[in-house]
């Protein structure tokens, strides 16, 4: 397959752009894009501080590289949950973001979760469900609450994440598998920060493809885990991929098009503002000062305070 | 098994009820099932004059011998398409639905397309696709104009159609994979006649699964015609169920899940009034005299009088 725009040896057919690109080609392509939805989307401009929530895998650090390219001034947080799972999966993720920030002078903060706060992840997972779940809810709601921190204590102005169309398509499939209002009203490629404590939040990835990202962090030759948390496995948002990739393997260009049209239905106005949870009534948290919805402490606050 | 209500031998389990019933409960609770969705969305009442629209399969004949079961004044319409697909498909059909009508001694129209309109779906097709598409299209848009030519002509309050869970189901993910506004917006158990030249329609088998109705006219001896229409395979509504079917295997109750958390949101609000068509224009047809948004002729006057 050649080129589309050189017609040199292609190294990649997306088949859902009827795109086929060499090595450069693609190379220049991809932050092209990513630039593309950053501005779409206004989801920040370059004279603003920027905090990339990385985890060592792929999508993060790739975003991490592609932003840094197109000029943006990005520091890094690496959240250290304390999972091992066979694997030393914190161990090593920490490593491989700890060699790319270095390599690149880049500023890395990193928050141990075991030093500020007494406890791994999985501890407070183990003791919260009394080992009944999975960890991820548990997980999900304290790198919320250390991104904001972060965010808000450094004075950043946004918070980015790697979350790319494979993710924000099976998010989308869940919620309305089961038309969970909030959610499908809240999700968007950037969240405003409407709320004094809270920090705007973007996803620049959100409009490409997992097999893409992987094809680029391989030919910029960025070291990345290949491994994902081991509590994946099994997870309902690798259920919702894996339906999506049938529908994907019939159709390409499913996935996209099931997020792009969700997004200019909404842009549309298909969704009633009434509906819209920004009308919900925040609180700041008494111990930690974050908004939340919560009577009384914040989920996180309860977690680590061991009231749950 | 045993059954749930006697402990006497169950003829089907229904998972995602957690209910197996015996052959005389299955027949008493499906009626009473019926009843409630026929309440619950107020679709009419047992003074109103009731048209069923019948093709000869499993479903709209076991819905004419329910609402006969349960009281409702119902006639029934067969529309003649003229499809044969080498199974003899209208014909065996045809007989299956006089055989259904004549030996309870009930009421039934029959438009024959060909008779009525000079051609067969099949030539009708044909002419306006140029036999690049299948007939689909063009069946549905005959349809919905006979139908609702017979209930008004007959002074019908209610038109009421046999599509099932898994029907409505595959209609909503596709219309949801899409995120076809008009057609969210639209989809509810029943559809009040919102202009004077419309009939309401009604599908009372909503939340009823495609394998209860079909244990349903099994049980009650009805015969109807096996084959579905030669023109259903391959088709997207057939894909999409087979996707909500994996769901389904995975999770029993997710197909219900999925449509009635869809009206529950709905009720709660959630799309805005602003995104209801019902706000269309709509206007006679100069030829037919049946209301359209299309400007000029209707769909289906254009198709018969080879405007298209």
């Amino acid at each position: 397959m050649k080129c589309r725009k050189c017609a040199g040896k292609a190294v990649i057919n997306m088949r859902q752009h009827q795109l086929a690109l060499c090595r450069d080609h693609f190379l220049e392509w991809i932050p092209a894009q990513i630039q593309r939805t950053i501005d779409k989307y206004q989801m920040f401009q370059s004279i603003e501080r920027i905090l990339v929530a990385v985890s060592g895998g792929k999508d993060s650090l790739s975003l991490w590289d592609i932003l840094g390219q197109l000029g943006y001034h990005c520091d890094g947080l690496y959240i250290g949950l304390g999972i091992d799972g066979g694997i030393q999966y914190s161990e090593e993720s920490q490593r491989c973001v700890q060699e790319f920030a270095s390599q690149r002078n880049l500023t890395l903060h990193v928050v141990d979760i075991q030093e500020d706060y007494g406890e791994t992840i999985m501890a407070m997972a183990e003791r919260s469900t009394r080992g009944r779940e999975k960890p991820c809810a548990v997980c999900g709601v304290a790198k919320r609450h250390i991104m904001n921190r972060v965010a808000r204590e450094g004075g950043y102005n946004v918070l980015v994440t790697g979350h790319n169309l494979d993710d924000e398509a099976a998010s989308l499939f869940g919620n309305t598998m089961n038309w969970i209002p909030d959610s499908l009203v809240r999700q968007w490629p950037v969240l405003e920060a409407n709320h004094p404590g809270l920090a705007r939040k973007a996803k620049p990835f959100c409009r490409l493809y997992e097999r893409e990202i992987a094809a680029y962090a391989l030919l910029r030759g960025i070291r990345y885990i290949y491994n994902e948390c081991p509590y994946v496995e099994g997870s309902k948002s690798i259920y919702y991929k894996e339906l999506l990739n049938i529908l994907e393997e019939k159709r390409p260009g499913a996935k996209l098009s099931f997020y792009l049209s969700f997004l200019q239905a909404k842009e549309n106005g298909l969704f009633s503002p009434s509906a819209d949870p920004d009308f919900e009534e925040l609180h700041p948290c008494p111990t930690c000062d974050q908004p939340t919805s919560a009577p009384g402490q914040c989920a996180f606050c309860r977690m680590v305070l061991h009231l749950v």
